[in-house]
């Protein structure tokens, strides 16, 4: 079948960029499959997974948040921006954790999350060992869980359930100093940088 | 950080399900995660692939074509059927086949490719040795070659190169019966059926 030459076809080509790709390092092809997936559970507003999206266009974030109205504006944030590499989730993780397959996420996020301070709550905690569990299933091998907190006490509490999940922690800050480069901030996090409250920080794999 | 409630939250959420995604199975994650890939090869104006990522929509289509026209018939296709599992890329698989990552594709189609009839040609052909060792680099361990072609010569030369590279035939048939519910028709191969010839097809692992 000869195709007839059309004079729509470059241009067309050329506007469409978001179904016809360039293919000119190996980075084009891992945006293409989108071969790294982060999730963040607790997405609030979406700063956080918005920036990160912005930064690592060739990871697929899901971000999954329980308040609707967090939501909606996370999702209008998504939609003005055109990025195509985040997806929203407005369910309670631990009631479909068992979808996702085994060893199939990068990165675990969890930001801010709330401290419930009360013990008889402490099992609702996302680094609880419940939660930790399901995380080092879902996890690949060489995945990473990175927690951010103002709460000394959650912070705490989670060092010692990381450590009885035997998990091993590569870094451990009490005074994250923000890295520009690398991490984005949270509305909670510039709210309490600006009231110079510390932030602790932690990476478990 | 409290939220006031918003009116327009819901009917937001449920107007985005492109951003906003309702988990009940495994399969909805997979289709996030879109963890299977498939590569076409030559994807002329994208029947082939169009009606494949439609039938598997939790599944990542990349056509590859070098024809300007085809492909923006295929791009236009793409765009007038909203479906966001298909990119495409426009230039030679052989000189782009190293940005792909080793074991990242599931399975690779290669339909009614051109048969290069002269002999000074042969190494053209997309089941050449120089194709195949490309192929097996980056097909997952259980990945699969799935060839249809109306050109018995290209087959039986495909065969031979398939077994001199010690793959396994898994299936291989001199008369393809159309098989509705998992294959689709391309554009070459309708014609060729309305004129009563054979298709040959066969699946390499």
């Amino acid at each position: 079948m000869r195709m007839k030459h059309k004079s729509w076809s470059e241009p067309y080509l050329l506007e469409h960029s978001e179904i016809v790709k360039d293919i000119k390092s190996q980075d084009d092809v891992k945006a293409i499959l989108k071969d790294k997936v982060a999730l963040e559970i607790g997405t609030g507003r979406g700063n956080f997974i918005l920036g990160m999206a912005k930064k690592y266009p060739s990871i697929l974030w899901i971000g999954i948040e329980m308040n609707v109205d967090a939501l909606a504006i996370c999702a209008k944030k998504i939609v003005e921006s055109g990025l195509k590499n985040v997806v929203l989730i407005r369910q309670n993780f631990i009631l479909i954790s068992e979808y996702f397959l085994s060893e199939s996420i990068d990165n675990i996020y969890l930001n801010f999350s709330d401290p419930w301070p009360k013990k008889r709550h402490h099992k609702r905690r996302l680094t609880s060992s419940m939660f930790l569990s399901e995380y080092r299933r879902i996890l690949k091998t060489d995945g990473s869980i990175i927690q951010k907190t103002d709460n000394e006490q959650l912070f705490d509490c989670s060092l010692v359930e990381f450590e009885l999940g035997k998990w091993q922690i590569v870094y451990s800050d009490r005074n994250y100093i923000f890295d520009e480069e690398n991490d984005v901030m949270t509305e909670y996090e510039r709210k309490f940088r600006e009231l110079g409250q510390p932030i602790y920080r932690l990476i478990a794999k």
